[in-house]
Formats: structure tokens, sequence, C-alpha cells
């Protein structure tokens, strides 16, 4: 796909939404479906997710329509009946979602979003929301760690070049926008969201020139405000002595270096060096950047290691998630017809039924715990997260401002206990299962067992290892 | 970003590509530059790359211009001057792209693109050349490693859900598919490239029946042809026994059930047991298919515990190549205006100057080692890998089929040498450096420390640590 190709999203599914959908057109199952997207654990480290994605998801669902090339191609396939390919001629999504407002904490199996609707409708979507859904809360998640543990230091995102692809690319800019991040080297983001771009030199801008202080001085010529020099080219010891003779040329023209950036070697040493360089010589305020490879881990570190660093930028490791490259995600189906629905698969729990999450503070004002329910059991003394978003396929608000996500965020992690933050333990909060899921859980697993699986059993006699 | 919003490559860019452009521009820097893209190092495990994403750069780079829209948000950041945007508006890459076709196996350190030009325009175009090429070169490495893994079984791309946004989905299918996989379950893929494509249930199909046999059943009459069972949904040898009913209803009906497909649990000894029981029942011809989380690694697993698998989806760990989710790939100056260029910082090796990768083959056939060259070397015993595919900003031939590159792919493998095709252990092709180049970059790389960092630091006795 070229980067600038307009595409429609109803293809933006895997071929078994379609052939299910025919299914169940041909079964004339037509009855109300509710399916829960919920991610079923946390990676390595992880103790705690951010939401994110929803604004898009809202603005695309009512997109989500089949247009004639589309069809043209589903038809071409040559595995739907003609009143398929009708049927999705006149599609659109008439149904509900419920979902947890971009910017708050929530925990592995807690619901994200819960889809209700005719379940050909509800079905046909799944990979678009996942997609959608996996993606911003994956980056959201991944940047509010990098901005705890950078301590309150500026944060921008470099990772354009190594994300995979540019729809990924924007999606972290934006996301680490809300989580902290004070912007992007990201143009597309930048027009898009309105979020600040940030972004002096490369490597190439320094060796392009015969020597490096002539072009630490080209550079402050042509943007004598804000300028930021990298001094790492070819030894960051010698950059800095150079970014101060830099720095005597700007001032004596009345101009001010803004900063210098480092962006390889042992960068807690090298900066403390650097501010001493730079402090000796009557240049106190001039700010010391650093780059490269930089995520939670290696900020941490460099914190442990009194780094000297007055603002990071984060680039591939939060644009692919690195240590985390995707979430165990799911769109599972929880109710059909009024039928509460569940499966046994090994490994792979999903609660039954239409849920709500309460969440209970505690007089600290601080997250004590959650409760997962039946959607409606109702607890006045605690908070419920998921709100309608969407009714007859139409968002029931307003898109929300980046803004007023960013604040909450903010105001999340205020809230949320102090283990939670910690980027190298793994904790736990307490989300307890009311006793109303679990008994409407239990009593549907076993009837599935007995009636799915034992009775089975018992009549074949089947080879069991 | 919405999936099907229309948008211009040329913001497809950090905003420093801009700064550093404006200040060339400034300078009156109009001389020829040549930037080398290459990989520094391998990924853990790896000990080869598959070249991908040429395809797509070289339709993208001519219909590289400013829009109105981007000009405008470009003059809105305050940051730049009349003059460049003029030379904004007249943008397009007049330049010369030498590069490694796709499908051919090349190592760390080996340009895998050279391009050479103004060095305003090679510039400005860095970080779109960078995110295309790293994308599809990383999956199709990881891809070909998983075909190798399954040994021939048939292969194919679920992973749309969880790919970091709907450009890398398609990506992913593609890279996957020229890698030597039979298709994807990717619609948009599918329709965009001609991928055959994929799919047939999910678990939320069999749970919204309220009995397993009658989700098979129905599935079956819907879809009489090409019908493959998810039986995990409940017990997986339990629905194996229950395929097996559906199987027999469709046989009296002179219908053959295709497969069935696994999805969670001890997939080796399941796939085992379920092979029996297919065999028991009289239906040696239908398939097993596994998907969850499968890689190479996992596959390699399966096929050493003897599992009974016919044909194998990879989703996740493909599609986000969890293993190594980016590339340490970069886009160096090399040459600038006739002068050779290297950079020193520690840890990054860039070696001076535009190259040619030659490539030797042994007696057998097989790949023996490649030489590092300068580009003006010749050596008429080897095979040089880069060609040009570019010239003044237009590609100097069609695009190439995709069964052109897959055929490549294919042969690209039996070429290589046995140890480089193993999953487990890092195998070190020989990549040799030419003697012409070694002194090169000897000598350029003494000169640029004695210039730039000793007599530096001798004049200025600075901190050591």
């Amino acid at each position: 796909m070229k980067p600038w190709e307009k595409y429609t999203p109803e293809l933006v599914a895997d071929l078994y939404e379609l052939t299910m959908a025919a299914g169940y057109l041909e079964e004339g199952m037509s009855g109300e479906a509710a399916f829960s997207l919920f991610i079923r654990d946390y990676p390595k480290y992880r103790s705690y997710f951010v939401s994110a994605g929803l604004e898009h998801l809202l603005e695309i669902i009512p997109e989500f329509r089949f247009d004639k090339d589309s069809l043209e191609y589903i038809a071409s396939l040559g595995r739907f009946r003609p009143e398929f390919i009708d049927y999705l001629r006149d599609f659109r999504f008439t149904g509900t979602i419920r979902a947890i407002p971009e910017g708050r904490i929530f925990f592995a199996q807690e619901p994200l979003i819960e889809v209700t609707g005719p379940i050909i409708e509800a079905q046909i979507i799944e990979t678009l929301v996942l997609n959608v859904m996996q993606l911003e809360t994956m980056f959201a998640s991944k940047a509010a760690r990098i901005v705890h543990a950078a301590r309150g230091k500026g944060l921008i995102d470099f990772g354009m070049r190594r994300a995979h692809g540019v729809d990924a690319s924007v999606k972290a800019a934006r996301s680490s926008f809300i989580a902290g991040f004070v912007g992007t080297s990201n143009l597309l983001a930048g027009r898009l969201y309105g979020i600040p771009v940030f972004g002096t030199m490369a490597h190439s801008y320094v060796t392009s020139f015969e020597c490096e202080l002539d072009a630490f001085l080209a550079f402050a010529r042509a943007f004598p405000e804000g300028t930021v020099l990298l001094i790492d080219t070819y030894d960051t010891i010698a950059g800095a002595l150079k970014a101060v003779d830099a720095a005597k040329i700007m001032a004596a023209d009345g101009k001010s270096l803004l900063g210098v950036r480092l962006d390889s070697g042992d960068m807690a040493g090298l900066s403390r060096q650097v501010r001493e360089i730079l402090d000796q010589a009557g240049f106190p305020d001039i700010k010391i950047m650093a780059s490269g490879n930089l995520d939670e881990f290696a900020i941490e570190e460099l914190a442990g290691k009194g780094a000297a660093i007055d603002m990071y930028a984060a680039g591939t490791r939060l644009c692919v998630s690195a240590d985390a490259p995707y979430l165990d995600i799911a769109y599972k189906l929880v109710e059909y017809d009024g039928r509460p629905i569940l499966k046994l698969s090994s490994g792979k729990k999903t609660w039954v039924g239409k849920k709500q999450v309460y969440r209970f503070y505690g007089e600290d004002g601080k997250m004590n715990h959650d409760r997962l329910c039946l959607h409606d059991e109702s607890d006045t003394a605690a908070e419920p997260l998921l709100e309608t978003v969407m009714v007859d396929g139409k968002p029931t608000r307003k898109p929300e401002p980046l803004e007023t996500i960013r604040s909450r965020i903010a105001s999340e992690f205020m809230r949320m206990p102090e283990p939670l933050r910690d980027i190298l333990t793994r904790a736990n909060y307490r989300v307890e299962i009311s006793k109303t899921l679990q008994e409407l859980d239990d009593r549907i697993s076993n009837e599935k067992r007995r009636e799915e699986v034992e009775a089975v059993l018992e009549q074949h006699d089947p080879p069991r290892s």
C-alpha cells in the first residue's frame, strides 16, 4: 500500500469475518450479539494498561460501508452467494458501543469495549476494532511508563523512521503526546493532530561540512532560535567544546544556544562531562538532550547513574513498543440472543456475559481495587468505567480533544497506587469478580463442559495421550 | 489517521529533514550527496536479511511533492523563510537510486540502497526511505525463517488484527507471500496485491450456536467447498469427534470436509490424537491446520515433537516480527561533493563512500562470500548486487511482479549455505572489505580523528572521567 493511497475500512477484515457473516445470514441468525474486547494478560514487567484508540474507532465505524470496488473484489472470490453481496451493499453498523474512554488506566480481563448489535454487524467489524484498539492502547501504555521513568524531564517522540509504517508512526506520536510527551518529530502527526513538532539536525548535516564547527555555525545562522547541536558525530567531548565555541559566537551576536544532543556512547558519564564543560564556559542554561534507543528501561538506568540530561527523545523502542510489540487482545462473543456465552479453550479465559467494571478508591483518593460485574449489576459506591459512546452506529458525543485525554491520563496517574508505576516489577492490582458474574460463569462453564465435552467423550472413548 | 484517509508522502518526514534542508539551502550547498541505507547488525538468532520494500519506494518517490496543504502547514510552523517554502513548492527528487532488488539475501553493513542526488533532495526523503525499507525487509526476513521452519508445509498469514496498523498488515501479507506463504486472511492485501485469501471461522461462530455440531453443520451447508472447522472451542478431542460426525453427514451429501483447525493447548500431542481420530474414522484426507502464536520457533518445536500438522497459520508474531520488531537500519551520508564521508560515533560503524557488493559463489553453486567494495571497483568473477533502479527521479524499469520476487527468494534460499538457514543459531557469512575500501576508510577515519578530535582536545584539556 502506498502511504498516500485512499482506501476504505471495510476491507480491514480477515476473510473469515465475511465467511462467518455469510453463515449467519444463511442460517437467518439475526439475534443481538455482545462482543467484549479485552486484554487477556500483561506483558512482562507490565502492571496496567492505558486506554487509547477509541476516538479513531468512533470516527471509522460510521464510515464502514462496502463500496463498489470492495463488493466487486469480494464477489470475485467466488465464495459468496449474490444474496450476501446484496446484504453487504446495504451494510452499516447499527449497534451500540460501550467503552472505557481514552486515557484511563485499566487492567487485564476488563472489557475495554463492548459492542452490541446484530451478530453479523458486530462480527464484520472485529478485525478493524482489534487493529485500531490494540495499536494505540499498546503505544499509550508504553509511553506512560516512559513518562514515569523520565521524572518530569521533557520527552519527544523521534520514532517515525522505524515505526511499522506511517499509520503506526502517527498513532505513536498521538499516543505518546496524550501520555505526556511534549511533542514529536513526525510532521504528519503534527499536521493531523496539531501536536508540537521538534527536531534539528542529523549526523549527515554535520558531516556534509568540511568541519564540525562550520556545521554548528551554519545551523545557528539558519535557525538562531531554538538551536540544538548534535555533538557526537566525531567525539562527544570535542563536540561539546566546539558547541561552546559556537555558543560564544552566537552570544556575541545576541543569540543563545538552546541545547546540545548526545546520541551514542556512555550517556550518563558523557552528559556529566558535557554539563561540566558547558557550566565552566559560563553556559549553565544550555540544555543537554539525549537520544538513541531510549525507553523507560534506558532512562531509568541513566537517571540511576546520575546522568545530567534535561530532555529525552524516545524513538524506535517507543514506536514499536519494543519490549511488548503486541498485546494479548481478544474480541469475544459473550452473549447471543439473550444467552450468556463463553468458550473453554485451554489457557484462554473469557468471562461470560455483558459486563461493567467498577472502580473503588481508598480514603487517600487512590485507586483501591476494581470489580468486574455483569453489566446490569449496580454499585453506587463505585465508579463505572464503561460509558455508552455509540448508539445505532452513531457516536453519542463529540470527539474528545487531545488535551482532555492528556489531562485525564495525568490525573489517572496521580491516583494510581505507587507500586503499579514501577517499571521493573510487576505489581498486582486487585480486580475482583462479582459474585453474580462468578456464579453465572461457573454455571455456564459446567453446562458446556457437560454437554459439549463429557457427553461426547463418554460416547466415543477416543484416544487420550 | 483514519485508515481510509488519503495523505501525501512529503510529510512522512521528521522535522529535522526540513531544518537541515533549509540549512543546506541557506548555505548554498547544492553539491551531490550519496546516502547509504544499511543495517548495522543482526538481531539475536538472525544470520541474514531478505530485501523488500523497493517496489513501494520506487512508486512513492516520484509522487513526493509538497502540495498546498503541506506547504501551508510547514509555513505555519514559523521556522522557515519564504525562500525555503518556495524551494519546496518546486521540489521533486531528481537523483539516482541503486539498490539490491527485492527478494535477495543480504547481510549487515551491506548497502541495501544508495541514493545519489543534490544533498537537499537526498536528505528530505530520508525518513520515508527508512520507514518503507525497514518495514518490508523486517517482515520478509522474519517470514523467510518461518517458511524454512515449516519444511514445506503450507503457511497462511493471519496477523491483520495485531499488526501495527493497516499499512503494516498489508505489508506483512505481501512480504510473507513473496517469502513463500500461500496466502493471507487479509482482505485488503488480497485486493491490493492479488494474494490468495484464506479463512473460515472463529470461536464466536461456534459459540453463537446452541451446540458445536450445529455450528459445524451450518458452516458446511454455507461453504461446502473448502470447509475448515475450528475444533478447540470447548475441547479439541471432543471437537475432533464432532468434526468426524460433520464429515460423515457431508459425505452422505457427496461433499468432503477439507480440514480442522487447532488454536490452543498442547498442539503437538493434540494434533497426533486428532490425526488418529480422523484416520480411524476413515478420513485420512482431512487436513489438520494449526494457529495461535506460531512463528519459526514454535513451528520448529512442533516439528521436533512430531506434530501431525499439515498447515500453519502465522499471525501476531509474524506481523509484528515479535522477536525482532525493528532492524538497526541507518541512512548515512557517505560522500558529499566528491568528498568521502564518515562519522566516528561510538558503536555505530559507517563505511565511507559509495559502494557495491560483490557476491562470490562456490563450485557447488552456493553463496561463498560477499565483498564490500567502492562502487567503481569491478570484479568480473563475481555478481554485483546493487542495480540502478532510478535515474533523474524516475524508475528505470517496470515494477516487478510479485511472482518474480517470490521465485527469486526461493532460488536465493536454495543457494544459501545450510548453516545460515538454521533458526536457533547465529551463523557468520563472510563479508570481506575490499583493500581499496579499507584503505580509504582508514585514511578518512584517521584524518577526521586528528582534525576533529585530537586537535580540539589537546587545545582545551577538558575533563575526562
